[in-house]
């Protein structure tokens, strides 16, 4: 279990903190995450990395030379927000062009995707490539939607080395894709994680058993067998790893692979090094040629007791990119050629953008959506705990947390903006932003979609009509279920968000005053919320013992619910708008 | 716990060929352990370090340029004999001389420093040196007597560094000691290790509390405390450490020290860079800069949930040496000059040795001898977990199964040394060799010296005689008093070796036959050994809740007398020896 911390929820800054302070001549700390130390050549394209922490070295500690030119780096088990992987990528590019690189996870999926087309927008060329090394998450049919686990290194290493030769954007993609096409994991686990203040491990596994193909956040595996000898364990990672050789290698005998035998956290060094004389032998037998293994801890979860073994199979444009030096924190070979390190100046001022001009009647709005962000962020600080404890039925448990950081950070945004005379879309959108950053991961990304969709619709001038608001609600649901990709009955948030949506709109066309629309619409959010009980979790969630969950309703639908419910008194005020 | 292994018997060796197959650019495996891949300078100093297995990457894992050029082996927790340590320095030194350097436990204390005399008398030059730098071992005005922990590294690294600035022998042995005299470190566990194989773990700390000081094997600490925050372990790691400043440096302020933050196994990266941001605060603080910080896992105990906190203060001289270049498997720094591979011929035959000229009545009695070393070997089989589970009382555990090591390895030893038509010195001194090598630790060398006593004492000629063989014995009990410094009373085997050779003087020295002499002997044997379970163990043994013990007998003692109690009858075609 985690046993060091402070706040629990300053957790992931103090450790990204502590980290820089122990690296200061490879990595320095940039809004958002943090960035190698030293100069990169202009023109080069920048290998921006990044995911929840938790997992170290992935990610902060694959920052450097011949490595990650970045990392954003989020709360624990959380995506970087979009925002924070924008800020790094900026940080990080000399006018290359940014390869925004991850595990294929649906936080990060959503938040790097986002990134990348602001950056674009913004005019930095910024392409995203999903790691998909792990065999056991999805069938090789639907390669697509396997996460990554250590074959990351793998693609980071081959893409940053491509940069580093001077090649370009679609070419640093193509050959990241290439590494990731051809790279192949499989795991097995003992026992999870606790995480920083949690009073529980996010998932256990029976004494005496062995979780295969389980995932490193406790997401679903392939079964359980008993705990096997460590040649036993060999044996199954290695033939299960060659059991799936990709397109065009027919046979292993012959192939050259970068191997990777990677402990998750509490396997520890000499297990792995007795686990690696099997897998050698086996790989020999084979006929493969190990080339420049590495045995040790690359993606951790905290002290989860697991060991997995990744195999890329090389080719002869990716082989020198897996044996070229390196030189990041947690990962070093050969000899790079150093580079200046980059002596800061002062430390920026952060500069507060002023806000745009609001009528006085968008600034009324404001006033009152800024008393619905407080009471918003109360309830979810009362609620929180049982948050957790739900979402710990069949997830990780972290949405009570995830919802208390994001919803404090737009409280706090909100509060500033408002000071600052913003007015009702403004005020949203700068909550908005600092909700995704704050929360991270899916939850957040979302929230920050509902509350940048509500602002839109609402504006910075003019008083907004009870049918604007249903209007900015029903937007929020659309872009939720567009960036999120779930639709009603999979059990999520969208299962309250639409009917409420559905039931604001019809009665504010109907002419109801916004009040007493919101209270029809918030009793069918709680009664679709409490339906959510009955089903199944959408398939592919990340979540483990998914039937579990039957009889206990979806957490974020929950939350949704409750949090409508609660504002409505906040919007008695505006009773008499229609 | 230790979950991935085969037989345990077999997992440091199985760990050590993992290793050498993972890093074969770096390391070469020789009998004894590993030393450079790499070559080395002809004439430098041979730092040569070791330890017990169980703790990488301390110690195979610091063998490379820059750092060690060979690293003894030992067992899981055991130290390497001096016949490992010894062929480890023949294969790593150059002319130069051999450094054997190592933390401060009995048995290697025993092992490297029997090594450093008879490498000496080959016309080897060697010096030794324990590390000292736990500073909750033992008193300041006591800190001879205090263990090595994460503080080796730094006095390895500046001896190496020393030698490969091409210092001589006296030179590199004057900067390892000034780098002892100058390390501090203090840690604090939450739980221990449970070792490949065993039931339970090392030793347990309960839940909610963090004991101070303890040691990586579990020796006992400073007692416990609530378990604390980050911020509340970091004030208390560091000002611990800088409550004991060494001789010259009156003020912290204005120093630079080499700083290692070192995780046990189990508190992970992310934790301990949490702990170091306060760290680093604090000795910022203090007036203290940090010179190349050092945070992660350099020395482990499996998976032994702690974090310990070390300071080098550097003098001028040290402060290069630390910072120099260095390029293990398990620690790189700055960029090391490649030296050449070694290309290994072809693999060297272990050439047999042949046996001197026995007399057949010598040959005689080596059968007999070989009938007894059978016996115990069944003995100890037959009661290896009765025997750890008494040493787990107050111990580590291990005494069972070090002692089937190191019987099994003595009874195959004879086994050949009797077909090659040995007399009953040289089968008793082959197998006191293999006893001492396969079992390490402290008493794997003690049953070495008793056996090449004996063996000694028997000769290669003529028929030994009950006096002579009573001779052999007494010999035996003041070579185990002296290599292991233990007297009658401190709850060793002594208790029972010195009254067991002193019954066995008298009787024979009265004209008893040697059959009936032992059985008297045996019974006072069993008397002594039962006796010890009124004794507290001896000061400085390294055992935690040594009051535990009280009512339980020493696992040492009481194997001995079993010991001779069941050779007896294997004694009996020897009834009439006078």
């Amino acid at each position: 279990m985690t046993r060091l911390f402070n706040d629990p929820a300053a957790f992931a800054d103090e450790a990204l903190e502590g980290f820089v302070a122990a690296h200061p001549h490879r990595v320095r700390q940039v809004p958002g995450g943090v960035v190698r130390a030293t100069r990169t050549a202009p023109g080069q394209v920048a290998v921006v990395v990044g995911g929840g922490s938790g997992h170290y070295p992935a990610f902060s500690g694959l920052v450097g030379q011949g490595l990650a030119h970045g990392a954003a780096v989020g709360n624990v088990f959380a995506s970087p927000s979009a925002h924070q992987v924008r800020q790094v990528a900026k940080a990080a590019q000399t006018g290359g062009g940014v390869l925004l690189a991850y595990g294929n996870y649906a936080g990060d999926v959503l938040h790097f995707g986002q990134a990348a087309e602001q950056l674009t927008a913004e005019g930095i060329p910024a392409r995203t490539l999903g790691v998909t090394d792990d065999i056991s998450s999805a069938s090789a049919a639907e390669a697509h939607k396997r996460r990554g686990v250590a074959g990351d290194l793998v693609v980071f290493k081959a893409a940053a080395a491509a940069a580093e030769a001077g090649h370009d954007l679609a070419e640093v993609t193509r050959i990241a894709e290439l590494a990731n096409a051809r790279t192949r994991s499989f795991g097995v686990a003992f026992s999870g994680c606790t995480l920083p203040g949690a009073d529980h491990p996010l998932f256990t596994v029976p004494e005496d058993r062995m979780a295969v193909g389980l995932g490193i956040h406790g997401e679903p595996g392939m079964g359980e067998q008993p705990v096997p000898s460590a040649d036993e364990a060999a044996e199954l990672l290695v033939s299960t790893v060659l059991g799936e050789l990709p397109e065009g290698v027919d046979s292993p005998r012959g192939q050259r692979a970068a191997v990777i035998l990677n402990g998750l956290g509490s396997v520890k060094y000499e297990e792995l090094f007795v686990v690696y004389r099997r897998v050698a032998q086996l790989l020999h037998e084979a006929g493969v040629e190990a080339v420049d293994p590495e045995v040790g801890e690359l993606v951790t979860s905290f002290d989860m007791a697991g060991v997995s073994l990744t195999l890329c199979w090389l080719t002869d444009e990716l082989e020198p990119l897996w044996t070229a030096p390196a030189d990041a924190p947690a990962y070093r070979k050969g000899t790079v050629e150093a580079a200046d390190l980059i002596s800061e100046g002062p430390a920026e001022q952060a500069v507060e953008e002023p806000v745009p001009a609001a009528t006085e009647e968008s600034r009324a709005a404001a006033r009152t959506v800024l008393a619905a962000l407080r009471t918003l962020k109360s309830t979810v600080d009362t609620h929180a705990d049982e948050l957790g404890r739900i979402d710990a039925v069949a997830g990780d448990g972290d949405h009570g947390i995830g919802m208390q950081r994001g919803s404090t950070g737009a409280y706090e945004a909100a509060v500033r903006a408002e000071q600052l005379g913003a007015g009702a879309e403004t005020l949203l959108h700068r909550a908005a932003d600092a909700w995704a950053d704050k929360a991270g991961g899916t939850s957040g990304a979302l929230w920050g979609v509902i509350l940048r969709a509500i602002g839109t619709a609402l504006g910075d001038t003019g008083r907004p009509t009870a049918p604007v608001v249903a209007a900015g609600v029903a937007e929020a649901a659309a872009g939720v279920m567009r960036l999120g990709g779930a639709e009603v009955g999979d059990k999520t948030m969208v299962d309250v968000l639409v009917p409420f949506a559905g039931a604001l709109t019809t009665a504010t066309a109907d002419g109801q005053p916004l009040s007493i629309a919101w209270d029809t619409a918030a009793s069918t959010a709680a009664a679709a919320a409490a339906a959510t009980a009955d089903l199944l979790p959408r398939m592919g969630r990340a979540r483990p013992h998914a039937e579990k969950s039957l009889g206990t309703p979806d957490a974020g639908a929950h939350s949704l619910a409750l949090i409508v419910r609660a504002v409505h008194p906040v919007l008695a005020p505006t009773l008499e708008i229609r």
